[in-house]
């Protein structure tokens, strides 16, 4: 059976929720499961010098136009954050934690936080609202408060954003299939065409 | 009538060269005509602060593989250029020259300086490179030799690299439909759909 396609992504990232919405169908089609690793793309850009794309000058006004005309063009429902962008500790620790309990529940909860950031403007990045998603997708809310303030829980995701460095991630979404890294929500044609080929 | 699409880019651009092999055809499927205007890059990242790609660490070499990549995606012949980047100078220069004269031989030598460095691997930026490929075209190369050290020719570049930052170029290609900016070779199924629909 087929390794299952790598979705880094920062739940900070509009392409990458962009990318949420599309890949674990795309990937169903072709009978290929998603591993989905929400990491942080500022401990990224520490290492590439890059920079959040809203500050970079001439590109950031662009990008701000293009979230919006892309999440059109893929018929997918956005609104720009008010607080953008978000470092998302908080979430992305509950993410591995509620993924090591129940991976089909921390899917859920992802969808809520990639949703309730960009569809309904919430700071999910608060732990509180974190927790709040955790239990509407069915989580423990007690357990997992008490698990975001541990140091275990702050060494995985610490890991797991090493670990995204040491594999050449530099942006996101940055999707892996079969070794064949693929950044951006752009590339889901490629993707798309990379699965039904086995490689072009 | 409709206006012009424009489509801004720098010769030394690998994805600059995919757009120059698809947009004429994609454009007249509706109806439209495409100016292109080169600029250079070098100008636009002193604004922006970014760097040639290749340079970025960890996305230098994502893109190095995303270029080749992206050309097969798209069915374009594409050898990476033993020189890479080149200041694009000489053939800009000679692109306004020989357009204020003959548009149609100005595109001919335009693809020709893309093929030249994407396919053949030619240093085109060299004068005497430029002034064959412009001769090939059908120009008068004596008299272009002759153009190509007026500040007359070096000023209508520095026009248009400097018109392409008041626009808000960042990146090549940046293509603009009725005030419509997209950046990148991925957006043309968004210029395609633009194209088909007036927007969306």
């Amino acid at each position: 059976m087929a390794e299952p396609i790598q979705f880094w992504f920062d739940f900070t990232s509009p392409y990458s929720y962009l990318m949420s919405e599309k890949l674990d169908d795309l990937a169903a089609k072709h009978g290929r499961k998603v591993k989905w690793k929400p990491v942080l793309l500022g401990a990224i850009f520490k290492v590439t010098g890059s920079q959040p794309l809203l500050n970079v000058p001439l590109k950031g006004e662009y990008s701000a136009r293009d979230f919006l005309r892309s999440a059109r063009f893929l018929g997918i429902p956005y609104r720009q954050p008010d607080k953008f962008p978000l470092a998302m500790l908080a979430p992305s620790r509950a993410y591995y934690w509620l993924h090591d309990r129940d991976c089909a529940l921390a899917r859920r909860f992802a969808h809520a936080v990639f949703r309730g950031y960009f569809v309904d403007n919430r700071d999910v990045a608060d732990p509180a609202v974190t927790i709040e998603l955790a239990k509407a997708a069915g989580a423990n809310g007690d357990e997992l408060a008490a698990a975001l303030g541990t140091q275990e829980v702050k060494d995985r995701l610490k890991q797991e954003c090493d670990a995204s460095i040491a594999m050449g991630m530099f942006g996101a979404p940055y999707v892996v299939i079969d070794g064949e890294p693929f950044w951006g929500a752009d590339r889901l044609p490629q993707i798309e065409k990379w699965l039904e080929t086995g490689g072009f």
